[in-house]
C-alpha cells in the first residue's frame, strides 16, 4: 500500500485545506488493516505494543529490540494476544533495517532511545513504509532536516507520537482557542518538569548507561554531553496546535538559558556515596533550561526544561490571548468576558467540559485504560487511521522536525552564551498557507 | 545629622559584615526623630504619607505636588495630624529643589512619576539628604551610574522603596533559603502581572497623558515609547535578596523577548471606540515580556512583565533548589525531605507560619493596616530606623540600582533582537565580598 508520489503530494496539501473548510466531514473510510513491525520494546514501546494489540485494525507481524528481555515481554504479549505469525529480530544493533526492509509491512513504529529514532525513520521511509516515532523524532538539526528531506523524497509520511497534543484538557483548550475564547494569542508556556533522577521514580539508583535498567541506561548520558532543552515536545507540541506553527504561523527565533547543573550530583552522593564512580561525572545538563521563542504572528512562547530536581510533575503550560488565560499548574482559566469576577480565577474543568473533544467525546471508552490517561490511544490512532485511509498523519514530518529541533537550537544558543538563534523553516514557506490539520474532526 | 563621610563609608562596609556574623543582634539603638521631605503625593505618596505620620519618630517638614488636588490630599492629612509647621512646594516643576534644599531636612522620600524618581534622587543627595525613593529607582542605566556614583561622592544613602521584599510570605521564604530547606539556590522566578490597562481598575477608563487622572497620566506613556520590562524590581528584589545578589553573587547576563503589543488598543477599541483619538496610538510595549538571567554562581531567574491584558494578580514567585521548591500561583512547597508525599505540592502557609521573619513576629500589630497587606510599614519602618541608626539602608544604592537596571538592559535585548547583554556589576567588585544585609535581626 505504499502510496503513489503525486496523490501524496496532493493529499499534503489538498486534502488539509479542503477539511479545514469543513472541520467535523469524515474522511474517507478505509477498512484495511494495517500491518505493522514494533522497534524497541522498552517501557514505552511495551505499552504501545499492548495498545496496538488492543485494535482489531492492526496486525503485528515483527518485533525488534537487542535487549533479551524486552524480547521476551514482546513475545509474551503477543501470544497472549493469540498472535502467532510474526518475525523476531533481536540479534544485533541493525536487525532494524531487516524488519524495515519487510515486503508486508505498512508501517513500522520506532520506540527506541532517542539516537536511534532519525536513523531508523530514515532507514523505514526509504522503504517506503509509513513511519511513526516517539518523541523526539530527531536529536541533531541536520537529522530534522534529513527527515523532512526523506519524507518528500520518498513521499513517506513521518509522524512523532507526541501524545500530549491529545491530553483531554489540552484539545478541550484548542477547542477553545479556535473559538476565540483567548482572542488574539499573545503568549503560551510549556515545558517538561519532571523529577527523573536516574530513571524513573520506581527504579531508584545512582547507576546509568548499559548496566542500568529503564530509561537510565540511554537517557542519563544525555545529561553528560548536552546542555539544552532535550526533550521540548510534550509542552511544545500541543503549543504549536494553539499557535497554528507551521499552519499560517512559524517560530523565528530561540534563545536558550541553562541554570548551574547539581541535581544529579547531588544525587549520586547522597544514594551512592561520595565514592561512588558516577559521583565523578561531570554532567553538562544544566537543571534547569529556560527556551523563550518568538513567533512570525508576534506572540512568545516560553519552555522550561527540569528533570534533575526534586519537584512535583507539571508541564507548566499557560496560554493567554487579548482576552484570557489559562494556567494548567492552577488548573484555573480566566476570561474578561466569562469569569463571574473580575481578575479572578475560575476552575478550568467545567470549560474542559464544555469544549470537550468530538475525539474525546467518540473515543472515551476506547482511550480507558491506555496510557498516559488515555492520550496514549489517540496518538496510536490517529497514525492507524491515517495509514489506513492514505492521508497525512495530523503531525506530519514539519511538525515532528520543527518540535524537535528546539533541542539542538537550545543547545547552540546555551552554548554561543544565550544568544539568539534562527529558527528554520522547514516547509520551505509552506508556514504561511499550510491550513490547519490537527483536531478537525472526531475521526483521528 | 548629616554623616561624616568617612564614618559612612565605614559603616556602608563594616557594619553590615559585622552584623551578618551576629544576626540577631542589635543595632545601635537612636531616639532621635526624623525630619523628612515628601516629593508626590499621588495614590503612592498619599499611602506613605499616612504611614509617615503614624509614626512618632517622624517628623513631616516639607510636601511637594504640583498638582493642587494631590497638595490638597497632603494637607487635609497633615492637618488632620495636628501638624502645622511644613512647607508646602506646590508651583512649578523645580520646586522640589527647594525641598532639598532645606536645612532642617535629614531626608527625602521621593514617591513621583518614574521619570522623576533619579533627578529628584540626585538633587536630594547632592544637598546631603538621605532619600528613600519609590520604584524603580531610574529608568536608564545612566541614571543608574550616576545615582551610584553620587551616592558614593556624597555619602549620602539612597534607598529603594521595594516594599514587597518585605511581603510575609516572601521573608519566611527568605529565612528557609537561608535555613537550607531549599538546598543549594539553581532557580527563580517572579515577574509582574497585574492587569493595569490605563491605570487601575477602579479608574477604568482609556485616556491617558496630562488629562488623564491617577497612574494613566504618566504611567500609560512608558508603555508608547518603551519595549521591554518597565517595571521589574517587585519580582528582583526578593529573589536578589534570595541569591545574594551584590552580596556573594551577581546578575551577569539577560536576555529579554516581547511580545506583539494587542492588549492596549483592544482595551482603547473597545471602551472608546475605533474611533477615539487613542485608537490611533501605536503601544510599543509587548503585551507580554520575558526576561532571562544568569548568576555568577549560576542560578537563572525569569522575570515576567505582563500588565495589559486581563488576567488575575500574581508575582510569579518560584524558588527551586536541590532540595525543593516554592511556587506562589500555587500557594504550594515541596520539600524531598520534609514533605509527606513524594512529588506532591503541599500547602505553603505551614511553612510561612513555621518560618515567620523576626520582624513579622515583632511588628505585625504596628503593620496592620498599613498599605499592601502590611509591606508598605517595613519599608518605610526599614528607611526610618536607617537614618535614626547612621547605618547603611537594607536595600541600598547598588541593590536599587541593580534591580531597576533590569528595565533599561531589557529594552536593549530586545532591541538588539534578544541578544545576550552584559550586566554591569554597580558594586565595582565588592559584590564578592559584601556581606548579607537585609533581614538580619528584628530591628529593621
Amino acid at each position: 500500500m505504499t502510496l503513489d508520489r503525486r496523490t501524496f503530494v496532493q493529499s499534503s496539501t489538498g486534502v488539509a485545506a479542503a477539511v479545514a473548510g469543513f472541520p467535523y466531514v469524515r474522511r474517507r473510510q478505509d477498512d484495511r488493516r494495517v500491518r505493522m513491525g514494533l522497534i524497541g520494546i522498552g517501557d514505552r514501546g511495551t505499552g504501545t505494543l499492548r495498545l496496538m494489540l488492543r485494535r482489531d485494525d492492526v496486525d503485528v507481524r515483527a518485533i525488534c529490540d537487542i535487549d533479551p528481555e524486552a524480547i521476551a515481554r514482546g513475545r509474551e504479549q503477543l501470544d497472549e494476544a493469540g498472535v502467532t505469525d510474526y518475525g523476531v529480530y533481536d540479534q544485533q544493533e541493525d536487525d532494524f533495517r531487516r524488519v524495515v526492509e519487510r515486503d508486508d509491512l505498512d508501517a513500522v513504529l520506532i520506540a527506541t532511545p532517542w539516537e536511534w529514532h532519525a536513523p531508523m525513520a530514515l532507514a523505514a521511509m526509504r522503504s517506503g513504509k509509513w513511519v511513526a516515532v516517539e518523541v523526539p523524532v530527531a536529536v541533531t538539526l541536520e537529522e530534522c532536516w534529513e527527515l523532512v528531506e526523506t519524507s518528500e523524497e520518498t513521499s513517506m509520511p513521518c509522524m512523532m507520537m507526541e501524545n500530549v497534543c491529545y491530553r483531554r484538557d489540552v484539545m478541550a483548550m484548542l477547542n477553545m482557542v479556535r473559538d476565540g475564547l483567548f482572542g488574539e494569542l499573545i503568549h503560551a508556556q510549556c515545558g517538561y518538569q519532571h523529577d527523573l533522577r536516574f530513571g524513573f521514580k520506581f527504579r531508584p539508583g545512582v547507576e546509568f548507561g548499559p548496566n542500568a535498567s529503564g530509561p537510565a541506561r540511554w537517557r542519563t548520558q544525555h545529561s553528560v554531553t548536552r546542555n539544552g532543552d532535550v526533550y521540548p515536545t510534550h509542552g511544545i507540541g500541543p503549543v504549536s496546535n494553539f499557535l497554528d506553527i507551521n499552519r499560517g504561523n512559524r517560530f523565528v527565533t530561540l534563545t536558550s538559558t541553562a541554570s548551574k547543573a547539581r541535581g544529579l550530583h547531588q544525587h549520586i552522593v547522597e544514594h551512592g556515596g561520595a565514592d561512588h564512580p558516577n559521583a565523578n561525572v561531570e554532567f553538562k545538563l544544566g537543571d534547569v533550561v529556560t527556551t523563550v521563542l518568538s513567533c512570525a504572528r508576534g506572540e512568545t512562547v516560553v519552555i522550561m526544561h527540569d528533570t534533575n530536581l526534586p519537584r512535583p510533575y507539571s508541564l507548566n503550560f499557560r496560554v493567554q490571548g487579548t482576552k484570557g488565560i489559562w494556567m494548567d499548574d492552577l488548573r484555573s482559566v480566566y476570561f474578561e468576558e466569562r469569569s463571574a469576577r473580575p481578575h479572578r480565577w475560575e476552575e478550568a474543568r467545567p470549560y474542559q467540559d464544555e469544549f470537550d473533544h468530538a475525539l474525546w467525546k467518540r473515543y472515551t471508552s476506547d482511550a480507558e485504560g491506555a496510557g498516559h490517561g488515555g492520550m496514549d490511544f489517540f496518538v496510536l490512532h490517529a497514525f492507524v487511521e491515517s495509514v489506513k485511509r492514505r492521508v497525512p498523519p495530523p503531525i506530519d514530518v514539519y511538525q515532528s522536525a520543527t518540535w524537535s529541533a528546539v533541542s539542538a537550537l537550545s543547545e547552540q544558543s546555551i552554548a554561543l552564551g544565550n544568544h539568539p538563534v534562527v529558527f528554520p523553516d522547514f516547509t520551505a514557506g509552506k508556514w504561511a498557507t499550510n491550513a490547519r490539520d490537527f483536531g478537525l474532526s472526531d475521526e483521528f
